[in-house]
């Protein structure tokens, strides 16, 4: 039973975290994971991928769609709901292998009834605008059921009312509502059509921002009573028209009916995890928290549009803006790239089609070039703010430099555009603006840069690296590696294209105006400073003069904490003086790269900066996972990883930053879960047209197997503690190179399966230099 | 009466404040205007220049010598003192023309008896060990008196103990106390001899820190009483030979007597205020306020030592770590400058003495050259630290950017340097290590600049310039131009030593290794970016990206002030995110540069600039005053100036930063007075062996009179509405050039008098250009 997430009884305390826990999606649509008796006081939300609203001087956030699936049941005039029941039994439970949330609460009533209540319902991963739910009811006794079900339109709003003018309609069965967006003026339409199981007498009910049947159903005792929910959630710019097709979509999905629509978006699911799954024999926690942290990837993944990517918080809410961060690029991308290319793809395009937003930014700020927004949104200008937390002593904002500073992040766009190229052999994403965008990157980083001339060399000054808690430094090590990868790959870039496609390269070349640019970018690549291992330590200091910060021990910096909400990082954070880190910097760079570091210098790095990472953010511990599989630390990595898996289980998580709530869902987390299962037990490493497998397993774990997407060719690999086994798929065009534990090499060819041995022990994935 | 302070009445809350206002020093002493019955808890203080002192991780700072002229009188057994006395009649001065404190109070005792106590001291200006008090008694009755006189050597310290092992002796009639400092092991030594008018009863009475004499006097009523203190102060190496030299002093002291002593001592004022003395007919008020500020700036002036300079708080107490900042050369240094050279030449020594703590500092970012102290001390290392605030909010430490980013104060000392030899022709300071200083300073800017390659220009990034509020800025507008100032003179400085001692070029240049850095100098001069008025508004920017801050006023930030002591600018602070600026750094440059910047532009940034300064400094209002003046803005220039001139004694300054008590006397604001006086109203400035004088008088000024040292030759000047008259004296060895108005050009040779015509009205000093 490695598939199923339920939970017995109610807890109210845990309303806010089932939501996240029990959510529903399709990458179009987010559903969380709450009650159908429940509205915005318990945070449902129906999240719209890439719709975002404004409203006065307030965040710009996702717009939270009209609930669909509201329905309250009064027996013989008694609601019934568990946030007032005192004695009902509840199970909810959700299927990650299908997709299904499903209810079973039993209420008993002030005159002695019992009611059983049964939901099931899904957000179809086929026809994307589809939230469909089935209802059975059955009474022990003879009782009259009043069932409200519609559409609930007053929703939860964290910097709203981003809905106005809502429009309530019925036709011909159908009910729907439909509002406009404050900033964009855009339509949000919501329509719901119900089959019943029988005659019931209906009415029809509207308020404000509420359509709603009425139904009475005068019950027998023992017998089911049921209907089935349909709705359509779809936005647009035409209010008649999005309305119209909302209507006629809820109409089209009636007619063709709960099981078949089930059916399909089950077909959808299988093949997910045909491409996606892994297995793990001997541990059945990890694998459970694996699947479960990749089921909440696919939920999220955008399989239909490069118009959006992946917020932060996945599409859990309009937390932290609904904003994509350079979360998608190091710490979902490998898992697209490695299993579903074709979602890759559309998340690097979604890069490609801000590019002008990233222009915008650059120029903001006096450079050229583009500097890819730090919270982008549909547009790729930049959603963070220079105040984007409250001083808890003070209760004023506070200023940090996310905004302005983390200019990585131009380089993370950059590097996962090139390593969906590397991963894929598709040149169609550089020939579709890829390359614009990554020469974009890479002369906004020329732009940026400045030459120190008494050292003779290129710097990269005053920015925030992945360690939010010290903003402003000066050569930052993880983000001068990137930006001296970032002006490589763009050198590459154009040689490909002066190649491959010289008439591309010329249009390009012009439209950017780029002569002069190309001559700076050897200059840059050439001189660049990129920190390097101290020579007696073989620690990289993170960046100019943290070596000399206080070095005081985590515990001890946090005996100075006087608001257990304080912000850490800032002007006057408690650890911005110090050495602690909030997250994985160095280390990072050390994954990133690691075919560049002994595994001396890893372990002295590893060493060094673990002890002194507060993992104040949930995209640390995967990254101290991978690079202690990568060194041999199989026990620490096995702790990380599974804290980084077990996220959005268990609900421990920071909620609170400065006064600014930050829950949700943990989608890097979660790709970073895979990463390190994959990445870091597993050891594979695709580079430079092999595909090495270096294992590390943990000590429970007897195998570990996944499907394998490398150069559009599939593989089914099965790594144990001993041995390797590759089966290439038939319809694969060309073989692939394995290496395992470095020594054993093997094409593998269509077709054809291959177990190579691996010694599953100590090794060392190269050496500086 | 122009030159008394007189304050009748005792208010205790005004004790702190007088101790301030009713100082005497000479230069290596300062007596606070405490009264004799005092102690520690009245913040009584003999500061001693140039002797620091740390104890564990507390501040560094001066160290309070015993006090020599401790004193409590009892009468028939009930003690006189103000602290207690309910019915006194007080009443005490302070002559700023020869320097001597006085008081006369009456007590009633509970018996009904008056005793009527006179005092008067002065802190000798020619002995500059010896301070000297005399006292009177009489009784209206019959009475027994007794006197405790001696030394209190238990001192007010705010970071201290900072002395130790006392001991007490007694030789001869001469008391003595003697202690060792924490930190360097030097010796403090106060001795004090005693000349009664009469034979009296003596005892001598010791404790751990205290060695007094109780004197019986058997009063008669209406009979005067008296005695007279004579201290010596001193401090050095060896323990003997300070304790020695203390009480041979006094001996010696003793033996001279109190009249010849003060005649001594009146002659060495009158000299001072031959020198410097500025009339103004017409303003009582400005008056006495201008002369009180040039008192100030007496007191602590280093007549006698080229190892100390003038602290930011002079030697008012141990606030302030009695270090010394830019305000030395950007604030006092002018009026020095103008008419003691000595002296000028005395604090611009200073530096070249603390050179290698400059090299130090510099070294220890990583640069090379000279990066002096933003606080310094007796060696030239750096007081500052980098926490160097309370925050009010949270109670910690709050992390600064004084020390590590405050570049300009190399800028500043070179500019100091050569601002002595150009006002004196006297090449001595440069040979005696000026000029390496002034070389290294200029290594330093090299060695910290940047280039910008996308823009082919040097710049300075990360620095906060004058206006503290600001940290961590690029292209701070007055520190690039001080930078290229900088640059310029070391420049001209190797052209002089080239041409008129090529001996000591060739050994500076091989000393220092100067041959690249020549090259790097001459390339930076040429290429390093000053920000110049932007094309419309006129206006320089303060520093890249300044004009994008909030552009809120001041009154309304003053609103969103949570705790009144709470500082506004570092990380969090309410300034640090808006326009809004603690002190003069645009316009403080226009003042420095007044020759290169147009009328217009000085308006445009002088009205931009002037609305958003908060005046968060004593050195902020006196450049607003100069400028004013500089641009016809008379009544603002008078405003200004005389909030400057009145600071000491009105004791209206900002008493806290953060939890940090910052009060003291205010020398860089006694600067400024003289400057708004003589550079800004009279409107002299020298540049270029040319005296130009641009009068612009307040109102109510019929004129101003003043002496005048340029190039070694004195002059007597007075302007008027109309006219400016200059008479050069006698001994002059060369006539100086004066132009009155930009018009009127005069070569006035030695020992003539000339007169030459003012508008007094409006004017510009240049064009840019």
């Amino acid at each position: 039973m490695s598939w199923i997430v339920e939970e017995e009884g109610f807890d109210p305390g845990r309303v806010t975290t089932n939501g996240n826990k029990y959510m529903l999606g399709n990458g179009a649509i987010g559903y969380r994971g709450t009650l159908e008796e429940f509205d915005k006081d318990q945070l449902t939300a129906t999240t719209l991928a890439g719709l975002y609203d404004k409203v006065g001087d307030q965040w710009r956030e996702p717009i939270n769609a009209p609930n669909g699936l509201s329905t309250r049941i009064v027996c013989d005039g008694e609601p019934l709901s568990l946030l007032t029941a005192n004695d009902a039994t509840h199970k909810q439970t959700l299927n990650i292998r299908n997709a299904t949330f499903a209810r079973e609460t039993v209420f008993l009533t002030a005159s002695g009834n019992r009611i059983e209540l049964r939901t099931q319902r899904f957000v179809s991963m086929e026809r994307l605008d589809l939230i469909v739910m089935k209802v059975e009811i059955r009474c022990a006794n003879n009782c009259d059921l009043l069932v409200h079900t519609g559409i609930d339109g007053d929703v939860w709003d964290i910097n709203g009312p981003h809905l106005e003018q809502y429009e309530a309609a019925e036709k011909e069965g159908v009910i729907g509502i439909s509002a406009i967006t404050h900033e964009l003026r855009r339509t949000v339409a919501v329509a719901e059509g119900i089959v019943t199981d029988g005659e019931f007498e209906q009415a029809c009910l509207k308020d404000d921002k509420t359509i709603k049947r009425a139904i009475s159903i005068k019950c027998a005792a023992g017998v089911a009573y049921g209907f089935t929910k349909f709705v359509s959630v779809r936005f647009g710019e035409d209010r008649e028209s999005v309305s119209d097709e909302a209507f006629a979509s809820v109409r089209s999905a009636v007619s063709v009916g709960y099981e078949e629509h089930l059916n399909r978006h089950e077909r959808q699911w299988e093949r997910k995890w045909e491409q996606s799954d892994v297995a793990i024999e001997g541990d059945e926690e990890a694998q459970f928290a694996l699947r479960y942290s990749l089921y909440q990837l696919h939920i999220i993944a955008p399989t239909a549009s490069e118009r959006v990517s992946i917020p932060a918080r996945g599409l859990s809410g309009q937390v932290y803006k609904g904003a994509v961060f350079w979360d998608t690029e190091m710490f979902m991308l490998p898992f697209f790239l490695h299993s579903q290319p074709e979602v890759a793809r559309n998340l690097v395009m979604y890069r490609v089609h801000t590019l002008d937003g990233a222009r915008r930014k650059a120029a903001e700020y006096g450079y050229r070039g583009a500097y890819y927004a730090w919270e982008s949104q549909d547009t790729g200008d930049d959603a963070c703010t220079l105040f984007n937390i409250t001083d808890v002593f003070t209760n004023r904002p506070m200023r940090t430099y996310f905004r302005d500073k983390q200019v990585h992040i131009s380089a993370d766009a950059a590097y996962g555009i090139w390593q969906y190229y590397e991963f894929t052999g598709d040149e169609s994403v550089l020939l579709e603006g890829g390359a614009e965008a990554i020469l974009e990157c890479a002369r906004f980083f020329y732009s940026y840069s400045y030459y120190k001339d008494e050292k003779l060399r290129f710097e990269i000054l005053d920015v925030t690296g992945p360690d939010e808690y010290h903003e402003r430094v000066n050569n930052n090590a993880f983000t001068n590696a990137l930006v001296a990868k970032t002006i490589e790959i763009a050198l590459r870039t154009l040689d490909l294209l002066e190649v491959k496609h010289p008439d591309e390269y010329r249009k390009l070349m012009e439209k950017l105006d780029y002569g002069n640019d190309l001559a700076n970018l050897i200059r840059l690549f050439d001189d660049l400073y990129v920190p390097q291992p101290e020579a007696d330590s073989l620690v990289i200091e993170q960046f100019d003069g943290y070596s000399k910060l206080e070095d005081v021990d985590l515990a001890s910096l946090k005996t100075r904490i006087l608001n257990k909400n304080e912000y850490l990082g800032g002007g006057n954070g408690l650890a911005t003086s110090t050495q602690i880190l909030k997250q994985a910097d160095v280390v990072l760079m050390l994954h990133l790269f690691k075919g560049r570091y002994s595994r001396e210098v890893k372990r002295a790095n590893w060493e060094y900066y673990e002890p002194r990472t507060e993992h104040g953010s949930s995209l640390s511990s995967c990254i101290y996972a991978l690079v202690a599989s990568d060194i041999g630390y199989a026990d620490w990595a096995y702790k990380y990883f599974l804290r980084t898996a077990t996220i959005d289980l268990t609900g421990d998580s920071k909620q609170y930053v400065g006064t600014l709530y930050i829950g949700g869902t943990h989608p890097a987390a979660n790709g970073g879960a895979w990463m390190a299962a994959i990445l870091g037990f597993a050891g594979v490493h695709y580079e430079d047209g092999v595909v090495r497998i270096n294992p590390s397993l943990p000590e429970q774990w007897q195998s570990i197997a996944f499907p394998l997407r490398i150069r559009g060719q599939s593989f089914n690999v099965r790594v144990t503690r001993n041995e390797v086994f590759i089966r290439a798929e038939a319809g694969n065009r060309s073989a692939v190179t394995f290496l395992v534990d470095g020594v054993h090499e093997l094409a593998v060819e269509p077709g054809t399966s291959e177990t190579l041995s691996a010694s599953g022990q100590e090794r060392g994935d190269g050496l500086a230099g």
